[in-house]
């Protein structure tokens, strides 16, 4: 198996908000993040990497436009 | 390390279109993509679902609204 940490990227850098994440999938309100054994939550937020050497998710919020 | 393999889905399910993928990332023109040992490329396609137990990647061509 192959969970990863999920990192919410913010003013400070990158915190980690969820370990062992298992499953990953955009929806119409951020991203949808299911831990093992957990359920699914919804975090206001869009994917910006998958680094899957390091097994980090990077997620940044959904009103942030930094581009 | 923990390479994912990409699926793309189309008509007739889901096709695996690339092996050993260490990183992922949303851009303006799709979705890039790098194996180990290549170049990145972007595929013109968003992401549906990332499955860390099975190790998949699922995209959906961005010309395809099927919500």
């Amino acid at each position: 198996m192959c969970q990863s940490s999920v990192f919410m990227i913010d003013k400070d850098g990158e915190k980690e908000i969820k370990r062992d994440v298992i499953l990953v999938e955009p929806t119409d309100d951020g991203v949808k993040i299911q831990g093992f054994f957990e359920s699914p939550e919804v975090i206001p937020a869009r994917i910006k990497t998958i680094d899957l050497l390091k097994h980090r998710i990077i997620l940044e919020p959904l009103n942030v436009e930094n581009k």
